[in-house]
């Protein structure tokens, strides 16, 4: 089963990356563009068959390793195959 | 109109901080993970309620700034609001 994982900085935590795309889309001349924030993608093939055991192994991760849960919200999808 | 953008290392592209995250699933016990690839998630808010142009021009500023295409794919999501 693989999964994706999107990691975002939470609401009202700054983030100067995102300021910074931001800003260099506006140089580049694009026009209307407003609250841009980057955050990270992590692609995983877990050898687990099971949508609900996948789901809670990889909310296991998230909450150990990948996600800093004090600054960043983590959201899972998950795919066949 | 909002939007978020997958950026991701094409295949082949050799992903270091990919297999960082592998090793370090591994060491933390998680067994059967296969494969961990980074990629980046850029989430923008575009003045533009037509999708279609907002498409284009998010086309166009993932092939100007956004993604370099010589290693990375983009994928682009819309969502209304």
């Amino acid at each position: 089963m693989k999964a994706t994982i999107h990691i975002t900085l939470k609401n009202g935590v700054l983030d100067p990356q995102g300021k910074a795309i931001e800003n260099a889309l506006g140089s580049l001349g694009f026009g209307g563009v407003d609250d841009v924030r980057q955050g990270k993608l992590i692609e995983v093939s877990l050898d687990e068959s099971d949508a609900d055991k996948a789901r809670a192994t990889l909310t296991d991760m998230c909450e150990k390793l990948l996600a800093n849960t004090v600054i960043e919200n983590y959201d899972i999808h998950l795919s066949e195959a």
